[in-house]
C-alpha cells in the first residue's frame, strides 16, 4: 500500500502515491486547456475574453486550484501583421499558462512556455 | 455569370449567388462555434465568461456582424442537480445562440435551440 | 412563401429558399470539420487514419453526401523537417477538403484550399 | 537535485521526480485525447475510424508508447435507439481507453472508465 512517505520513484510499488495521482491530474488539465481551445479565432480584441475562459473552465476541473491565461500579446501581434485577415487561430506560441492542482495535500505547479519554437508543458514543483 | 438579380435556385445556374454565399458563410459560423466550443467544462459560475468568448471568437471570422450566446442556466442546473460533479460538458442542449452575417449586401440571420431534443441551427431569414 | 421557382437572391422574401439552405448545410459541415479536428497532432504515419475519421464524422451529419480528405504529405513533410518534433498540430495548410451536401434536390459542392497563405473555404457550385 | 533514489512524495524537495514527470505526462495525453475528439459526430459505422485516428493522433505525442481506444458499442446503440438521429456526439460514456507512457525508465499505464455516471480518468500503475 502507498504511503505519503513511501519511496514514490515506482520501483517497489506499482500503485500510485498521492504525489503522482496530482502529477497526473496536473497534466489532464494541461491537455484539456490545449486541445479544448486550440484552433479558437482569436484577435488582439477577444484574447482577454478567451483566457478568460479558459481558466475559468478548466478551474472547473477536480483538484484545480487555479489557472493563470496569459496571451503573449506582442507575439499575436506580429503575427497578425503580416497577415491578411485580423485574426488567427490559437495555437501555443500565444500563449503563457500556469496551472496549479491540489491533491490529498500534495501541491502541484505546473507551466507552458515556448522552448526552441514548441510550447513547452513543463511540471515546475511538487510540495506538500 | 451570376448576379443579384438572377435566379438563386439553383436550377439555370451552377455559380452560387451572394445570398447563397451569404447562407454558407452564416454555416460556417455555426459549425465552427459548435465543435470548438463542445465539450468545455461548464459550471453555473463559469458559463458567463464561456458564453462572451465564444461570441467574441465567433465575431472575429469574415462576414460575421453578430454573435449572441445564451446559456440556458435552467436546463445546466438541472443537469448538475443530479449528478455528483460542480461541472459538466457543454453540449448543445444549454445554449442558445443567434448569428447574424453580412455578405455583399444580403443579411442572414440564423438560429440553434433545441427541437425535440436537438439542438436544430436554423436559417431564420436572408434579406437585401 | 418560397418555392425553387422563386427569386432565391433575398430581395422580395426573408424566408430561404432550398438552394439557400443547401448553402447553409454546407457551410455547418465545413465549420464542424475545421474546428472539431484543427490542433489534432499529425505526422505522417497518422495522416491517413485522421483524414478517413474526418470524412466519416463528417458525413454523419444530415444531408452530406460526401466528405473527401487530403492530407498535403509534402506540405506536411516540409514542417516537420525543420522541427525539433516528428508531429505537429493539424492545421488548414495541411489539408485539401471537398464537401457535397444534397438538400431537398439541391445539390452544392464546396472546397477548402489555401489561398494566399489562408485556408479559403469555397462554394463551388449549386445545382438543382 | 531529484534522483530516481529519492523520495518522490514531494515533502523533501519541490524538484519532480522521473516518475511524476512520468505521470504528469500521461495526464497530457489523457486531457489531449478527451477534449480534441469530445463532440465529434459518431455513428455505428463511423466508430472504428474514429477510434483508430484517436489512438495514432495521441501515439505522436511525445513518452506515449501506446493508445487502445474502444467503443463500447452497446452504450452507443442503446443512445441512438431513442433519438431521431442516426448519428450523436463522441462523449466519454461510449469509450474505454487505455494511455501507456514510458519516461526515462518509468512506465506508467492509465485508464478511461465509467464510474458513477462519469468518465473516471485514473493512474493504475507506475512501474520502474
Amino acid at each position: 500500500m502507498p504511503t505519503d512517505d513511501a519511496d514514490d520513484a515506482g520501483d517497489s510499488s506499482a500503485a500510485p502515491t498521492d504525489a503522482q495521482q496530482a502529477c497526473f491530474e496536473a497534466g489532464i488539465k494541461f491537455g484539456s486547456l490545449y486541445h479544448q481551445f486550440a484552433g479558437t479565432p482569436i484577435s488582439l480584441e477577444s484574447a482577454d475574453s478567451l483566457a478568460r475562459a479558459m481558466e475559468e473552465a478548466i478551474e472547473n476541473q477536480p483538484h484545480c486550484t487555479d489557472v493563470t491565461v496569459n496571451v503573449r500579446t506582442d507575439v499575436l501581434e506580429a503575427a497578425l501583421e503580416g497577415g491578411a485577415a485580423e485574426y488567427t487561430e490559437l495555437t501555443g506560441r500565444f500563449l503563457e499558462v500556469e496551472i496549479d492542482v491540489a491533491y490529498e495535500g500534495v501541491e502541484v505547479v505546473t507551466r507552458m512556455a515556448m522552448e526552441d519554437g514548441y510550447p513547452l508543458m513543463r511540471l515546475e514543483s511538487v510540495r506538500r
